[in-house]
Parts: structure tokens; sequence; C-alpha cells
């Protein structure tokens, strides 16, 4: 398994994680988890990642009992969790106020049976609760020893640009990464609204949605099968079923068709080994995320592992012609290029 | 139960919450301490104020006793306190010093059966102590997790500015609200003083004496009954009794009954339910803190909220009109007038 | 001529100003340009806003040689300038590097026959200049007497809320102000985007294309007239001309007409004094731009300024159901709504 | 010609540019000096580099005399240089004092007949003197409008490091590059030492020596030519002929032989053109210094420029084989190696 330094910080990440969003705790409970979670660490994908808020708590309590059951060393994990939804009702039972986010890191800690996580994410922004309160707060939590480093998930970059302002400004740590859906259909956040951070601050992403809630499988190709994920969560991904049958998500699933056959034809994988390659190899992924209700499905899903390098700037030529969708370049209001052997 | 940002913090507090001021441990103990927190908090009132001198720390002891008796969970609850009097005589037993904020924390902390409050505050400033020293004394109680914030009560506009100034230059956490008298008949503080803190620092209101003794009940309107608060607290009150025979206290009195018919006839409610809302409506206000000898009280009293939306501009300027009262404007030395569109 | 203050600065800006972008120094030359500026000065609209690149400079020499003819006082005049896009060719004649804006805003002040602007603007974000070199920059020219503030044009959320970290860092002058396209049909940046800064930071804003072209005045409802600036400007506006003909376009003519009946019918003013009201309106514009090819234009949409205060709640309501455009709150995910009595 | 930005600034300068050292206003002095930089900047080599040392202080006044005859437009040029070997002897008459940075920029600008420079360099470090005031002296120097950036030459990288470190802790303004000999002979110290200081302050560098003293272009394959430098300046380069004489030297002339065959076979170009493509096409190089005594020189040597996108992955490791003096990379004491995909 190849490793990567998390963003700016000295953590070492596996190219490839496990996360327990939908999954482990939710469609999937008690020994299989343990099963999973053990084939994964196998095979060197040593990085869990949960949340709070994944089926209501469940999903850390289920990850801690199999890594207390498997007897897994504290010190080879590498153990995130993220805070924000929370799991009950009440004004102050979610967001980012320092209130939550302490009460939350604790709560979380119980249900995972350890005394720290790795990095504990921000899951959301929070509109109402001033920068200062959760920077402050999140290196509270670091100072209790109850996280190593902190990161957010779906902020906007000038959200992130702001908290480096606050943790620069009063000489705290700033959040190392950023969780953020990326995958082929899904660029724009990733690619450009996040390039000045990496540039900057050398901030990291592990990657959620990798596959595109599956349909970088294949498997919508023809439909929306009995056993899916849109067939079952069907009210949570009510919107994401319906667009699959608008122009929109035909297009997607032609890409798709071509997609799988230059993977088939050319790389000799699947096309979902194709799409995980795709995004390992671009060098501000720090990790992605896997998701897996079977043993079976994390050996197959690390077979992309093979294909990174096989992704040759000719081949990514052609996913680009195939995808069309590269996010435009920052503008440059009329300024002549700079030369591109030298440093942009 | 409408929430609202305790000023500029991310923690979110009940536009109507509980003091234990002169009840809970004073005039009430036992069981009904526990009744009337119950009832307040099924109501949406889920926030709770006391100090360490209410009923000399009988007041911190008997909340606390009725919360763990009643099985509350910490985190849904906002638990605040303050220090300053102290229980106890001696040099250091009192006061803003290093010693009295950390001893008095501990020992709040020790009646109320608490790891932690959520807002701490200085009761009152404390011209003896350097500001420096209060500003590192309750962040080190926020280090210790004893509190999340820390706040003040009856301080000057340049005692906050104070704080606000020590706490920036030596990148430590500010005061996030002010505990000040208001009411109809005390308003130059809260509106006029603090104006420029709000503006600046955003700094929120917890509001004591919101009735103003009582008197915004109606209940004095006839003289001092002999049930009441001014009756039975006699020394304490002595100078509010003798004001209230003088020309402002007849004055006040014939306001209220003006204001009772206001209330009656177009509002369909009490006065008191007419002056609680009125400070509810006021956007500088974070919490209105109501005391209660009974649950009944607590019922009736809430009964303000659906007051609130009724105050429109014209009710307001009726309300104006028979006050007169409204603080003057702070002078503008002649520089005309901005565009009042646009921001001032 | 109601006078705003400029953002969080001191300097008050009337809420209508003059531009020169197209007009002063393009099609407008030599006297008319000095009479156009008059009648505006004498109706109190005292600002003049202008950019190196206006008219390759010829703006700023127009407007320069016209100010010093007709004798006005330089401190009643609000001058504002931009540098970026440069006068000359060549590698370092533009963008935002320390030696352009140095080299830049003295080739400004030697056309404007001026020793100092008011305000001088970035007119773009640079990606390839480090913030800190902008910032520094645009501090020396203040500090060098040639500008009292510095602010930005066309920059995103997140370029400003840099800006404001360097700037804080270094103990050094933040911009106070954006130069942001807004109108009836534009308001995704100013009302969304921009809404942090304006919370936070207090950043006002001079708006520019307050008529989205001309389009709101309601002269291309019947086509594109042969005197109009999309007739003779083609080129440059070719893009805008074919947007007019497609189904886009035509969803705002309709909204235009449906605009100037509410005007005509109830505010008894054009459509164009509407469209003008509206932006004055909004607490967060600080001026908005005029532009004008004759003196009588100025003193037509002057007539603006009696409109602001008849746009009710009521009216703003109708006004937002015709547009139909209204950005959509920033997300909360999930987190209930605070007490919208209370602030935000 | 193609242009990048000095180091982490938005200053843009050629690929190629031209420096004084020895030729201008020593071996060539009047009119072929305005013959050699109107060569170079028609042919877009608008940076030119000298020193108050060189010829000195002649090399300054004869290329300020040369500009101003030819009546190049400032904002168009890029005018570096150095300040520490000074033109006179004393004790306060060279190094980096404060008193010589301010007393050598004014005798320097004073000799060019410019009101500033784009770049003063500190010629070389001075350890007699704290690096707070050479740092101090050099913003005083950026503060007066003398020059827009500061630069170091020939400084070791921990000096570098610590000029950013006073620069940081004072909130001053750093250096953006370093002035450092680089060719295919050359490689330890701007390959390796400087290594971190690219990735953490993007430091540029303006290459000097790219030609090993004309090693490179092949002159000395066949021993010393009497028109050569090495033949005219005896005494100074004596150690320099001695070397060449030696086993080290003879293999240095082998290797160029062999590079020789290399670029005449398979890139259709002179070895010059090798040697100073492969010194562009690295991304650390901000810009070539180029010498000449010739316009004809300027004119061959730019032809480099062609041989730049030829440098093929394959090209630069046969270059490498036939070198065989790459820098050993930074040890990481069995720390295993990061994913070479990612960011390392």
């Amino acid at each position: 398994m190849p490793f990567r330094r998390l963003g700016p910080s000295g953590l070492r990440v596996p190219v490839f994680s496990l996360g327990g969003w939908l999954t482990l705790g939710g469609t999937v409970v008690g020994d299989p988890v343990k099963e999973i979670i053990k084939i994964a660490f196998e095979n060197g994908c040593n990085m869990f990642d949960t949340a709070e808020t994944y089926a209501k708590g469940k999903s850390e309590s289920e990850m801690g009992r199999a890594i207390k059951e498997l007897g897994l060393r504290r010190s080879d994990l590498v153990i995130t969790t993220k805070l924000f939804w929370g799991t009950k009702s009440g004004p102050n039972a979610a967001g980012l106020s320092r209130k939550h986010i302490i009460e939350g890191m604790q709560a979380s800690l119980q249900r995972l049976q350890m005394d720290y996580v790795d990095v504990i994410f921000a899951h959301r922004p929070d509109p109402h609760v001033p920068m200062e309160e959760v920077v402050r707060a999140f290196n509270y939590v670091i100072d209790k020893g109850w996280a190593f480093y902190w990161a957010t998930s779906d902020w906007s970059a000038r959200e992130i640009e702001e908290a480096y302002h606050v943790a620069s400004v009063l000489g705290l740590i700033a959040p190392i990464a950023e969780q953020c859906a990326h995958n082929l259909f899904n660029r724009e956040k990733p690619e450009k609204e996040y390039a000045p951070l990496y540039k900057k601050y050398n901030i990291g992403t592990t990657v959620w949605s990798p596959l595109a809630g599956g349909l970088l499988t294949g498997k919508y190709n023809d439909g929306i099968p009995a056993d899916s994920r849109l067939a079952n969560h069907g009210d949570e991904f009510k919107s994401a079923v319906e667009s699959l049958q608008k122009e929109e998500g035909l297009t997607k699933i032609r890409k798709v068709k071509e997609l799988t056959k230059l993977a088939e034809g050319e790389l000799n994988c699947k096309v979902t080994h194709l799409a995980l390659a795709w995004l390992a190899r671009n060098p501000n992924t720090s990790t992605v995320i896997l998701g897996a209700s079977k043993p079976e499905q994390v050996i197959d899903n690390l077979k992309a592992i093979e294909v990174i390098p096989k992704l040759t700037p000719e081949i990514m030529a052609k996913i680009e012609a195939i995808l069309d969708n590269k996010p435009t370049p920052v503008p440059t209001h009329g300024r002549p290029p700079l030369d591109p052997f030298g440093r942009l």
C-alpha cells in the first residue's frame, strides 16, 4: 500500500482508506464489520474514517468494538471521525459551537472506546459560529490529547482561508485537510476552488464519493438494480435516482460505458479501478475513502493501486476527452502566460 | 422556544431562561426547586443561571441537586454561574483575583455537582485587580475545561472595552456577554452605554430585572402587598420601597397603568408579558432571565413569547410615547447624518 | 444627495457617483466631459471613478483636465481609480506586482494631474502575485500619500478574505470596498458570496453595471437600437447581444417589462429609477456608479434618490416576485433557525 | 522570450537576461555597450544585471548611460544591481552594514542615473553584521522606493533561512531570490542545499556562471586559446586555469566533448545551447544571466530557447549519464519512501 503525508502534516495515510458511511454500523453490523476491517488492515489499509452522525453513532461504536476485538495496536491505526450533525436533537446538540465540539468529541471517543482519534473533522461549516470559536475549540481538543490534528469537510475555500487566517493570527493549529467529494463527474470544487489552498497551505484531501455513489462501477448502466444503494436508500437518494433518468444522467452513463471500454481494452481493469486510480494519481489527493459491505469489495477495490502507474499522460488525455468536464482554469484577466517550464 | 446565539458565540440560548436569584435555594428549597426546573425544561427553557453568592451557595447546590435528580442530560442544558462575592468572609474569599476565580470556580462546580458550566460570569468588575489578571484567570478556567465561555455582569462599557483590549493583545478569549439590568424603566446602560460594544464586539446580554423588581407586573400599582418581595426583603430593598412612594415612583406606577391598558386593550396580554416581550424583541438581548417561586409563574411568563411578533413598529411607538424615557443618541458634534438606508 | 460611509472607513461617498467607463475619455471627450462632471458635482454627486485602462488612460486624463479646468477644490471630491490592466504592453506593464502597482499609480496620478486619489482599486485579482506583495504594495502607495485607502474590484470572497488575513498578520491596512457588478439580474456574488465579508469586515461596495448594460432602462425591450452601446461596441459585447436573443435574454426582457409596469403604475417613476433605487436601498451598497454620455442623463438618473424611500417591504416583495432570482441562503446543514428577532 | 516569476514575487523576468560582469564597463565600453543592450532588449531580454563592484562602478555607469541614450522606458526594464564589495576602500565602504547598504544604494542609483532598481542584491553574506540589521536596511531601501525587492547572492541556505526568520518575526519583507552559480559542473548548492528553500519559501534563482566560465562552450576543449577569458584575466582565474590541466579538469573536458556529440547529433544545436537550455529547463531557475562581449553572442545564446522543449526525459537521462554528478538526495534515515504519485 503506498503511503502519503496527510496534507502539510507528518501523518502518513494509505492512498486507499476505509470509510464507515452508510455501511459500517448501518447496513453492516456485528461480525461482518470485524471481517471488513480485518481484511482492510491486512492489506495495508490502516486508516478508518467515521463520523458521529454515521448511523447515529453506531458507525463509531461498531468500528470501535471491532478494532478492540481484533486486538489491533492503536499506534498502527489512523482513526478519523467527524463532528457537526450530532446524534441527538436539541439546540446545542450539533454544529460547531465550543460546547458541541467538546461535548461531541467526548461522546465520540466513548463510542469508539478510544483515548484519541488521529484527526477530528468539522463535518460541515457552521455559519452561526465565529471562526475564532471553531479554531479555538479544535485546538482545545488537540491540547487535551483527544486528537492529533483537525480538518474540515465540505467547507468552501473562503471558509478554509478564514480558518487559516484565524489560526495564524492567534498562533493556533490550522486544519490540515478537507474531506471533499471528488470523482470523475465531480471536479469543480476539488480541482478548481481549492487550487490556491493546495499551493499556499499544502492542505490535503480525504476524498469521499470516489465512485459517484456507485455510478462509476457501471452498476447503474442498465437501470437501478434491486440490491443497490439507490434502490435501498430510496428517500435519501431520491434526487440522485431521478437525475439518472434525465439527460444529464444518461450522458453520464454513456461516459461510464466509454470509460469501461478504455479500462477493459487498454488498462486491463474494471472501470471502478480506473475511477479510483484516477483520483489516487492526483497529487493533491491524500487518501481515497472506500466504502465496503463485504471483505471482497475491499480486496477488489485495492486492485486500483496497480492501475495508478498505468495512467500515463496519453491515457489521462483519453479520459479527459471522454469526460469533457475539466474545470476551466482560474482566469488571469489578460496577463500573458508564464513559461510552463518554470514554476507557475 | 425561540433560540438565539449568546453574543458572538456559537452557544444557543433560549430567549427566556431561568434564574435562581432570591428564589431557588433562597425562598424556594427542596422539591419545589425540582418542579420549577422540570417545568421550565419541559417548556424549552433549558438555560439555568445562578451565582456563588445566591443564597450563599445554596442556589447552586439546590439547582445542582435538582438537575441531578431529574436525570437531565448535561449537553441539553446551558448552565451559567457567577464569581465575585464569594460565600465566605476573608481577604481573598471574593473579588476577581486569580486566586478567587480559580478557587471559587472549583467550589461552584462542587456545589453544582458538575464538571463544567457553560458560561462563567464575573459578577462585578474588580478595580483592585489588573484586567490582565482577570482575563488570564478566566482563560485558565476555560483551558481547564471548567467553562466553555466567560462573561461579565454589571461592568461598565469602559471595563468591557479594556477586557477586549487585553484579550486581543494577549491572544486570549474575550467575554461574550454582559449580564445587565434592563427593563422598561432602566434603559440607559443597556441601550446607550453598551451600544458601541454590540456593534464592534457583538457582545450579548443576559438580562436580569426584566420586570423592575415586580413593578412591571402591576402588583405595586396599589401599594406594597404583604406577600411581595419588597415587603419580605425589606432591608435589602429599602430604597426601592421608599422611591416607590416618591414622585419618581408614582410616575412609574402611572406608566405601568397606561402600559397595562395597552397590553390588555391592544395585545390581549398582561403588562408582564408586554414588558418581557419588549425586552425579547430587542435584537441585542440574548436571553431574558426569569425568576419564579412556583411552576405556574414560569408557564405564565413564557406566554410572552407569543407577544413578541405582535410588537409592531406602531405598538413600539406607542410604548415609547408612554415611557418617554428613550436614551438620547450618541452626539455627532455637528457631523451631518448618514443616509439611513445604508449601514450606519 | 444622501451620503454613506465607504465600508468600514470614515470616507463619505454619495449614494450615486459618476464613473468614466466607456464614456468619459471614450465616446465623450473634450468640453462635454466638463459639462457632465459639472452637472454631477452641482447635484451632489462628488465622487468620480475611473481606471488606468479606461480608454487606455484617456479617461483619467480627460477627467483630470476637466476637474482642473472647472477649478473644483480637491478636498470636495472623492476620486477613485484602478490599477491592473495597464496602458502599455510588456510583461510587467500590468497585473498586481509591486512594480506595476507603484509604476502604474504614478502614471495614473500624472494623467489625472493630481497628487493623490482617495481610493485606489485593484481592478482584478492577480493569481500570479502573492497576496503579501499586493497588500504591501498598496500600503506603500498609501504611505507615500498617493491614496488614502485601497480597495478591490471583481475579486472572489476567498481572495478578499486572504487580503484581510495578510493585512491582519502584518499589521497593514486592509481593503475597504469591492467594486462589483450588481443589478436586478446579477445578484449571486454581491448578495451571497460577499455576505460574510459585510458581516465580518464591514466592507463596502461601489456598484458597477447597475443597469445591466442598459437592459434595465428598457431600451432593449424591442430589439437593439442603432445608437445603443450593444450596437456600437459590437465586438466587445458580442456575447451580450447574442444572449439577448436567446431564451435567457427574452425572459429578462419580459421581466423588465413587468418591472416597468410596477415602476410606472405604483412608484410613478421609470424602470431605470426603480433599478437604481433598488440597489441604493441595499444597506451593503456604498455607492452606485452611474455612467453618462450627456448631462441630462445624470440629472435623470439622480431622480432615483426620491424612489429609495418608496421601496417599502411590500414593493420589495413585488419586485422579488417578478425577478424570481433571489440567491438561496447560505446552507445551515440542518441547524435549526435562530430567532429572527435576535441578532443572526 | 518566455517569462517567469522571480521566485515568490509578481515580477516577471525573461528566462535569459543580460549581465554586466567582466564585460559591460570592463572589457566593453562606450557604444558597443549600447549595441549589446539594444540587441538584447529587441530580442525580449529586458532584464539587465549589474553590481556596484563590477568594473569598480563602471558597469553601472555604462549600463545606465546606454539605457538613457537608447531612450528605453523604465517600466519596460528589470534592472538589478548588488551591494557588498563597494567601489572604494575604507572600513565602512563595503559589507552589509546599514551604513553601506544605504550609502551604497544611493551611489549605485547615481551611477545608473535611475530613481530605483527593480531588485537589489546582497552580493555576499556578511558574518560581521547581525541579520536583523541587514533585513531592516534592505526594507528601508524598499520603503524609500529605491528598489521593489531585495535578494541575496552566494549566501548559504542557513543564512537565507535566517533572513526569512528575521523578516517573519519583524513583519518585514524577505529576499525573493538567490543569485548563485549553477551549471552542468556546479550543482551541489543550487540543486541540493537550496532545495528546502524552493519548497518552503519559493525563492527564485538568477543563475550566473551558466557556462562554467566558458568551459561549456567547448572553447577549452583543446587548451586555452589566446583570446579567452582564462588567458586574459590570468591572475584572477589562475586556479581555474590550473585545475583544467589536472585530472578533474580533463574529465570535465571529456564530458564536454560527449555533451557536444549529444547536442549536435540529437538536438541539432551547439553544446552551449544544451548547457543553457538545461538550466532553463530547471523549474527552480528564474533567469539565466548571459554575458556578452558582442551583440552576436546574445543572439547566438538566445537560440537556447528553442532547445528547452527538446530536453525530453530521455535526453535528460542521457545528459545525467554523461555528467555522473547528480547530487545525492537528502537522507531520510530509514523512513520508508512516500508514494511518488502524491505530493512529497
